[in-house]
């Protein structure tokens, strides 16, 4: 197995997804956390610029946070049976991520117009995500169980992490999406999920 | 063989690299194009009510342009031979996909500051991630072959034709990045794309 270190800011946000994966597989890493004030330095030492970034062995280090999560879906085993499982589990992903995506541009943004525009995309992506990945559950078993499959996938474990911040802000985001909600609660019922989430750092992002 | 078609609009977009993945795997499929004048008819007809959906047998529709590329890329055999070279695949592709999304918002915004901010933001994106793309080249085999291994996968096609609008513009867009613009030649050179290209409709984007 190789030593893994995982660098991000000292927050859930796009890094995640990751740890999740990690903690479902119970796979060691290093949880690198950078502050806001050491980016400035650190980021020339980055691929790409940005976080987070995967590094394995010491030896390379890689950026893009759902192209690490693939990376790490395949190699715990959270990816899908076949070709057409992961395409099902790349979309619900790929999904999420835009509805996610929309709304961290929206919490960086600083400039009050600005983020009342952005904030109107979110709505807007909201409208077409989430009936969506509604309805994606309930071909599956009629939507009690996983979103692929018969057990928790990375996409299962996104929509979980993804959501986080938007339902914290407002309680009744999910109201009109039962199947989501009771999805996020079976992965957070998890054992190793569970477990990972009563131990976390306890971060506003 | 499962029969395909590819819904989108009269253009390359956000398309473009799934046709590519056809073509060069002499595939066929049904290429369907959508008019702007029947989208809003259209639209609700498709799940997450975008475009572009991939269609397997007339029997399911699936969003998310990348992960329809992704699917194709595995079926047809342009995803790398194990893990860490799909790894690899994924991050750059992932990294051009970055810059390609802050490109197609620029080009879709109508207001003019509006247009001018996603302009600063694609010049960004660009000195992040071409810098990137260059040095990834340069490691494997000093960047006189591909991407990743030593075949043209997925991320070769997307950085040929996520590019083509922003070179199109700008003839000077890749002036500091030669193995770019010489892997972009060799994409445009294989014989299948080289034939794609020749036969294909002009848009303007």
């Amino acid at each position: 197995m190789p030593s893994y270190t995982l660098y991000y800011f000292n927050g859930r946000g796009r890094a995640e997804i990751c740890r999740l994966l990690f903690a479902a597989a119970s796979i060691h890493y290093n949880d690198e956390r950078i502050e806001f004030s050491e980016w400035t330095q650190f980021k020339t030492k980055m691929p790409c610029h940005m976080l987070p970034v995967l590094e394995i062995d010491t030896e390379m280090k890689v950026p893009q946070s759902m192209a690490i999560s693939r990376y790490l879906a395949r190699e715990f085993g959270f990816y899908g049976k076949n070709n057409m499982e992961m395409f099902k589990v790349d979309t619900i992903c790929d999904s999420i991520f835009e509805l996610f995506n929309d709304y961290m541009v929206m919490f960086n943004e600083k400039d009050t117009p600005k983020k009342n525009d952005l904030q109107q995309r979110f709505v807007y992506t909201s409208g077409r995500v989430l009936p969506y990945l509604e309805k994606t559950l309930e071909a599956n078993k009629g939507g009690s169980g996983w979103f692929v499959g018969d057990q928790m996938l990375v996409c299962d474990m996104m929509c979980y992490s993804a959501l986080e911040n938007p339902v914290k802000e407002n309680p009744n985001f999910l109201k009109d999406y039962p199947k989501i909600t009771a999805l996020r609660t079976r992965v957070l019922s998890h054992p190793k999920i569970a477990a990972y989430i009563k131990k976390r750092n306890n971060t506003a992002f």
